[in-house]
């Protein structure tokens, strides 16, 4: 009755939080990250055949819940997300996220994932795949300011990607960067721990700003950045949320992932709507330039987006198989004939009934 | 270190398609149906407190997957639905869903359901909600035009919150209208199998459309509908599928769900954007009126709205503790120091060798 492929598509793959920890620990974090960089930059290579939409917020005063789909016209993903700042006082994730990854052809979903530690990967990886583009060649030296939950992730994202092998590292919080210091100690890191975000942006080629409450709008301030240094501002992803002081967007060359949305959410939001940006995927075809002298100082306006998860999800699902770390869930409604759904509800209570 | 309220978090509860038949059949079909109603309404009558947004659509040449969220400030919902008509044929499910409950507070997801049987609940509950104001008054006799999944859930809503006692079934697939009377057979119903929709409709004071197919655009033809009969069209749903002939429409009082969604997807596609329609809710509110006379054609033009998925699951997340058929899922990383994300992955290696 039924066919063989049917049946098994109501049970949908799910990888669990510790599921997603074996598998990165089975494959590896820097082969992860590496992997996931690849295939965001393969898919944004190919960016006109996606759907892109800015993501779906919902906002209130505690924080935000995001939705944030996209689709080749082949695979459909969605991911959902928060960002709660004020969670992480109550002992909670400022960011918590999972995923989805569906089959066009159908509307079927093929694989639910827990996104909290992906999207910490694939943000480090998006972040080391722009800077490839627009770091200063030959860049040792990375400031990070903000060094909570994703400052590990992009710490080894940009010694894979870039050979990263100097932090300086200061948090509002010295605990964090205790926390980040002792995480990142035997990784071939030479860290040193600063006094100030003025300190740690000394003598760095690149400079990451990640951290995640509001109420500290201006993380770095013009003074702070010198010709030829790298930004890859990842913390202002919000409305009314920014990192960097204006003056320094003002003589920097801003590339950003999707200009609506980074328009909204991103450290451009204290800019003129045409103030002139690039979008990092026209740099991955070829179409526009990243870098192009030494003096220049770039601006990676990291927001977060739809496509990102789409291709850590793809990542992900192709690495299943060889890992075996996944549950299936049952999860679609599977009737054996298609228009028999309450049929299919009222044989359950004959299975009960028999059972009991 | 880490509260006991944290502890409990990344464990989400989830209902599987099992575990929701398992609640219905316990609870019973009839009860669901009117718990879900009454959880509608009540969320109908607050209204205002909601954020509504027309759903957001990925559409291609095989159907359509929708995302559609809302919020009343403290609990946010969503719902991923998919529709493929074209699935029935290789036996798969033309509509399946799952969603989501979150804590607004905290940002993280507390419920994941699946929603196809859920969804076919709600629909129905929210056609026999609209019915009860806008149906003739004793009306016993419904015409149910397209004898598909979602037949069976209209035929016992509106006899639990309507007394329906008559059903005259039509769909172009006899083997449908066939599975719809033997599944509805016992229920207390007289059931007319007929060999026409124009059939179908002869003596209804209710005539429910439910049709699937994006081809058959005029299920029900001007000739068809007498005075005073109230028409639940349901399955015009998407943009470029109706149900109703325009003259139809044109002689009716249209009531609908949110009109800048049923605007797009709904039978008043084919009206002009400026044609009155009434919202239901401000019907549930008594701020407008909803059958004034008995000469009055009505129409329900639904398409299915965010918080009707709302209700539900918020009806179902009220059943679990008492039916106890849920499962818990690990899909929320909670590190014990939030920040301490990269740790957490790290620790997992260290378990993992102590245990191999």
């Amino acid at each position: 009755m039924q066919s063989k492929n049917a049946k098994s598509l109501n049970l949908i793959h799910f990888v669990s939080v510790d599921d997603m920890m074996k598998i990165v620990l089975e494959i590896g974090v820097e082969k992860t990250i590496a992997g996931v960089a690849a295939q965001i930059e393969h898919d944004f290579r190919r960016w006109a055949l996606f759907d892109k939409t800015p993501r779906l917020a919902a906002h209130s005063d505690h924080g935000v819940i995001e939705l944030m789909p996209t689709s080749d016209g082949e695979v459909y993903a969605f991911k959902y997300v928060n960002g709660h700042p004020k969670n992480m006082k109550e002992g909670l994730q400022t960011v918590t996220a999972f995923g989805v990854l569906s089959d066009v052809g159908t509307g079927y979903p093929v694989l639910l994932s827990e996104m909290t530690i992906l999207t910490a990967i694939r943000t480090a990886a998006t972040s080391a795949m722009a800077a490839k583009v627009l770091a200063p060649a030959g860049a040792r030296c990375m400031a990070m300011i903000g060094n909570g939950a994703q400052s590990e992730f992009q710490a080894m994202a940009f010694k894979t990607l870039l050979g990263i092998d100097t932090l300086r590292l200061y948090d509002i919080d010295s605990y964090a960067t205790d926390k980040c210091a002792a995480n990142l100690a035997n990784r071939g890191f030479q860290i040193i721990k600063c006094a100030s975000a003025k300190e740690a942006t000394e003598g760095a080629q690149i400079i990451t700003t990640c951290t995640a409450d509001k109420q500290y709008a201006t993380i770095l301030t013009d003074d702070m950045v010198g010709a030829g240094v790298h930004i890859n501002a990842i913390g202002g992803d919000c409305p009314g949320k920014t990192e960097l002081q204006r003056e320094i967007l003002l003589r920097s060359d801003i590339f950003v992932e999707y200009t609506p949305q980074t328009r909204i959410e991103g450290d451009i939001q204290q800019l003129p709507a045409d103030h002139p940006v690039t979008e990092l995927w026209t740099v991955m075809t070829g179409d526009a330039p990243g870098r192009t002298h030494a003096e220049q100082i770039t601006v990676f306006d990291g927001v977060g987006f739809a496509i990102e998860d789409f291709s850590a999800l793809r990542y992900l699902h192709a690495q299943l198989e060889a890992t075996g770390h996944f549950e299936r869930l049952d999860m679609i409604a599977d009737p054996n004939e298609p228009r028999d759904l309450w049929g299919m509800v009222m044989r359950a209570a004959k299975t009960a009934s028999k059972a009991a």
